[in-house]
């Protein structure tokens, strides 16, 4: 186990009604804040009412920016930035998914610098100071709601990077089930493959007598692995809803990956392929995830062996292990479909035409590897996108 | 599952060497503090002064206070509570395990009011501000160096009395796992018992619908069930303490009962048996725990049959889940020997004399009830002690 530091200062404030808290809790932290949300959703459900309700009645003046879109846009974080400014808000409330919340925390940091808050994603600077973030959740998938990290998207180049800071943890996070029953079945099985790609970027380590942690995103897999179905089937089902829910918040909530480090290859890649193709980040994911895997399990056969064992369920072949690892990989590509997702590229709509571009940004010009586990040249990003085909 | 608030500020330092910056970790929290521990081990071994040192490097002073028990004394409280009043402290640095931290918990409360301490064990009062509490944590078992908990003893009377509170939440918690390395073996038997009933108090619940709760609370028992002989076989096993340290910290930081309620009946019980015979909590524990199984098994069979398929590997018996659960409780005391803890009264020097006095005083004389899985009264939990012989 590897030294490390953690802490996480969110407050979650877990199930049914909580919304109706958003008011008060914000009120501990400012006075006047930036509304930040998607589209229709939001205001058809009637959520974003109730949302501003709550915030009337705590005496919370705000000012709304709606228009969130999936992979969340630079531009849109430039609007919030000069709304913070001009308005002297004190506050980020995203109500919505992942890409509401990094495009928020965007916006927080952004309002506390004179830099353009694209350097922070570029590597250019360091942020020193943001705004407090508060959420309201409604899809179950980034982790965004009690995480370091934002990923945003510059259409300008179609770049996506991530930021990571422990400023923009959320000071409250409003994790109420119920606000997810509204999920189209696509986006829960995008949520669900995300959630299970945040656990297993962090599993596929180098680091060695990391036990515990193993057990805990074992754990962790099984839940999403377990609730997933019963939630597409019923989605009105709150028990299935609430395990499904609380398990993506600690998937991504730096508990985890504890003592440990991460890969996340397949997060980087990606990150090409949803900046190109506009894809759906858990769709994404369940396409490279599975060629990730292929390219990667000789490092380390018996991870792949123990992961397959355990969240699985498949019987160990102690003379073949490798057998065991492929029949894990097998069983989760199975799972995938189960969901209604695709596993290559050509089930997204995507051919074979730009892999080169694809690994070239991926790595900068083969400036940079990605991942840990094994660290990919341009070459070996490459050769995972034909794995993905 | 139940709705739920969580909160853990409590930054912890994990690793190798991380005493070395409790000065600096200290600095950002006040100037001038209570150093406060037990008796000759943080002396001997040299941390005390491993610690002063970073203290010093860091332009923090401190005064000293040491001399803490096990089952700390409400009158040592009562003299750091003075100290921090007549120095002006800004900070309870607690060197030790959790005897020492619950102590420094107790002063920090005190030190910010005119009441006396106690008060709020005996729930008279809520403690409304406290002064911030730091850790450098010598023994994992009591979890209290990342909870908001404390219990005290009153030496007169001998009353063993809890308070949970969110402003005692340590700041912050250096773990070093190297600083268990010197612990007598029967100290870390103590620890391993102590963790794993604060893992089983938590996971007997009659609160439905929570199986990711219930996977995270099986991987936290399992990595102390695997590495408790580990680090007994080995005392400098770093990667074996590691896992145990870290997992005691976990198994007590709040986490693992968001949406659910504990049972919490044998820590009430133990306290009894602590208070008047001054044993230590694990192997009080390790003694009381099995008999409340038996007594309490009935009320819900499946879980306790879950809990000893999943966590001590008994073979379910579908036709006879008794029987599965009853193999879980024998394979737990098995544990517990092999640790070379006793599960009975006997095997603690105890008769069955003051059965009856402990089931009063815990029972405040049968004016209420403990533990929620099941409500024990004052002749239940007579049973449950009869049981213990």
């Amino acid at each position: 186990m590897d030294n490390f530091d953690f802490r996480n200062p969110t407050k979650i404030i877990f199930g049914r009604g909580t919304e109706a808290r958003v008011g008060a809790e914000t009120a501990l932290h400012a006075r006047k804040v930036l509304l930040h949300f998607g589209g229709r959703s939001v205001k058809a459900s009637g959520l974003l009412d109730r949302v501003t309700a709550s915030l009337r009645a705590a005496g919370v003046e705000w000012v709304e920016l709606g228009g969130v879109v999936p992979n969340p846009r630079l531009s849109l974080v430039h609007e919030g930035v000069a709304l913070c400014k001009a308005h002297g808000l004190g506050l980020v409330l995203a109500v919505g998914g992942g890409s509401v919340i990094d495009s928020a925390k965007a916006i927080a940091m952004g309002a506390k610098t004179d830099r353009d808050v694209w350097d922070f994603y570029l590597g250019k600077a360091e942020p020193q100071a943001a705004l407090p973030v508060a959420t309201v959740l409604t899809i179950p998938a980034a982790g965004s709601e009690s995480s370091t990290g934002t990923v945003i998207t510059n259409e300008e180049g179609l770049l996506k990077r991530a930021v990571n800071s422990e400023l923009i943890y959320p000071v409250f996070s409003i994790l109420n089930p119920e606000l997810a029953f509204t999920l189209p079945p696509f986006q829960i099985a995008c949520g669900a493959a995300d959630i299970l790609a945040h656990l297993m970027e962090r599993y596929f380590t180098t680091v060695t007598d990391v036990a515990f942690m193993d057990r805990m995103l074992e754990a962790t897999m099984k839940t999403i692995i377990a609730q997933a179905p019963l939630v597409l089937a019923k989605p009105t089902d709150y028990a299935a809803w609430s395990e499904f829910m609380w398990a993506g918040t600690i998937a991504h909530n730096n508990l985890l990956n504890t003592g440990r480090v991460g890969d996340w290859a397949s997060h980087d890649i990606e990150h090409e392929l949803s900046g190109i193709y506009d894809v759906a980040h858990g769709a994404g994911l369940a396409v490279v995830f599975p060629a990730w895997m292929k390219f990667a399990m000789h490092r380390d056969v018996a991870r792949f062996a123990q992961w397959a064992v355990r969240v699985w369920n498949v019987e160990m072949d102690y003379f073949h292990p490798e057998t065991t690892a492929r029949e894990g990989i097998r069983r989760m590509e199975a799972f995938f479909h189960s969901l209604g997702l695709g596993t290559r590229l050509a089930d997204l709509g995507i051919g074979g035409d730009r892999l080169d571009e694809m690994a070239a940004k991926g790595t900068d010009g083969n400036q940079r590897t990605v991942g840990n586990f094994i660290r990919l040249d341009q070459q070996a990003v490459r050769q995972v996108l034909q794995l993905a085909v």
